[in-house]
């Protein structure tokens, strides 16, 4: 099969379909999705070497279950050891010894086959097609935010940064009925989440100051000043980001306004489904183009251009279904 | 009246008694307590110029309110404007505006006498000495933590720091019925709260972790990497440190194991004051030294070495009082 691998360099390389281990289901990739931290592993963070992907719908054409068969399925992209505290405490996705899909010690889905556990898997409803659903890993990301903390109808809440998860977060918590401001530099992307109700600004001259909530979800150390002038005293900033480097940070700054940071990474996949289903998410405008997998590496490179938003790869097998939908289209 | 000033130097000068403004009552300070942020003041931090101190005891010698006149009071720092936002929200501590006794906009209590108002007043019970009293306020941002955190008495703590409002800190948690931990630099220190039943290490070699809550309270950026190594992952970091400088932090180091940091500084009176009065906590131990007014300078200037505790500075009128009890006697 084909595959994106990085292993020092970025190449698209012939590998052999990889082999169920117990548990697993044998999975045919209709779709994948390029994030962020997919870029970041192509420059060599995470050291990770091996087939890059975590966002996916793929088909199941083996398990051992017989019930699963046939589905059309999203997963869940940690994969705990099951037995050690943090799994035990109900903390899997912290599991010290985990595997990560394409991040840490696994194969990731820019390939035409992944194998993963049954328990990672989510039945994707009929009613969701492939380049919706293909977004339920970041959309159960941004969803963790309202997880970890409680985002209420009238708090004014502030997310820093008009990347794909920055404006996927903006989707989420505008269902909130909250105050909601978003901050950013590409225009067209400012844009897009305006004309949802979301009040936008460019991040040049933003000085407004004393919201209960700010999410940084810039990627890039430029994010956390802005939040920590934009937060109320005893207010929450949700960090989002990760980028490598030391950065320049005296965390007392926290100190006097007794404000809360919470780093938030995966959420919930069931209700990130459900929110797809319900039509409530319309990630469609998101994508910025669809690439075959034989043009991974260009896929990438150009995922990595400032201002574009969701890159999608589709499968040989199921390109009819995808390319004939481009962003415009859909 | 004599009083020890900041102005560029720390310098002991005459001064004429304070008048009290509307509200506001006149107060002869009885005790004084020396505590790390007077130190960093005494070496241009926050730019504050006048009279230095925060904590103390006092007699109330006039107030608009007759039934507060002669009554032994402490005090709360903070002077709100108010009418803000944020002292409508009923954040007054935040007010933008506040004036902070001895540390922004307000002379302080190392003088023999400081107005403050009545607002700011909570009398103390006949039955907590002087030398007890004037802890309430350090013992207040202690109780700030269990504002802020919901630490359970099955909770994991680690408090990293030895110094007095470390220990004060440990005294207050210990009374949780938490698993507790202090790690510090100073032997005699750690002996005094490991006396306690509280499990203390040197700093040097410590490499435990999966705490469920980190109290940072060193004073200086050596805490923060202990803590984040220490801090389980979707556990608390509670920071009390504060410290000038830029510091070299990457703050994205919380979001993997979506660590939460909560800053926190001032805390509630009244509860402070029960817990001196239920003798449930007693800094008798805590105290190093009692200065008279007159070697206020020497008293800061001790209070700045290291291992050095709680520096009391008491004034003319009481010097009976308090400096037949030193620390060995108390």
């Amino acid at each position: 099969m084909q595959a994106l691998v990085y292993d020092g360099d970025v190449r698209l390389v012939d590998l052999p379909v990889p082999e169920p281990q117990a548990g697993e289901a044998l999975l045919r990739i209709r779709l994948a999705g390029i994030c962020g931290t997919d870029l970041h592993i192509s420059r060599g963070y995470a050291d990770f070497h091996g087939i890059l992907g975590h966002e996916f719908v793929a088909d199941v054409m083996a398990a051992p279950e017989p019930q699963w068969l046939g589905r059309r399925v999203v997963g869940e992209i940690n994969l705990p050891c099951g037995t050690c505290a943090w799994c035990q405490a109900g903390l899997p996705r912290h599991c010290a010894a985990r595997r990560v899909l394409g991040i840490r010690g696994k194969d990731g889905c820019l390939a035409e086959f992944i194998t993963l556990p049954l328990a990672n898997l989510h039945a994707v409803p009929d009613t969701v097609p492939d380049a919706f659903a293909v977004f339920t890993e970041p959309l159960a990301a941004a969803l963790a935010i309202l997880e970890q903390v409680h985002i209420c109808p009238s708090s004014r809440v502030l997310v820093i940064g008009d990347g794909k998860l920055g404006l996927l977060i903006a989707q989420v918590l505008r269902l909130v009925g909250c105050d909601l401001h978003l901050v950013g530099r590409q225009p067209r992307n400012l844009d897009l989440i305006g004309a949802r109700g979301v009040k936008v600004y460019p991040a040049d001259g933003f000085a407004q100051a004393g919201f209960d909530v700010v999410i940084e979800v810039t990627g890039n150390p430029s994010g956390w000043q802005t939040a920590l002038q934009a937060v109320r005293p005893r207010g929450t900033i949700v960090l989002k980001s990760t980028y490598p480097g030391r950065g320049a940070e005296n965390p007392t700054a926290l100190v006097v306004p007794e404000v809360t940071v919470v780093g938030s990474r995966c959420g919930p996949f069931a209700p990130a489904l459900r929110l797809l289903a319900r039509r409530l998410i319309n990630p469609k405008k998101l994508i910025s183009r669809v690439y075959p997998l034989a043009q991974a590496r260009e896929a990438l490179a150009y995922a990595g251009q400032r201002g574009v938003l969701k890159i999608l790869v589709e499968m040989p097998l199921y390109e009819s279904n995808v390319s004939v939908v481009p962003r415009a289209a859909l």
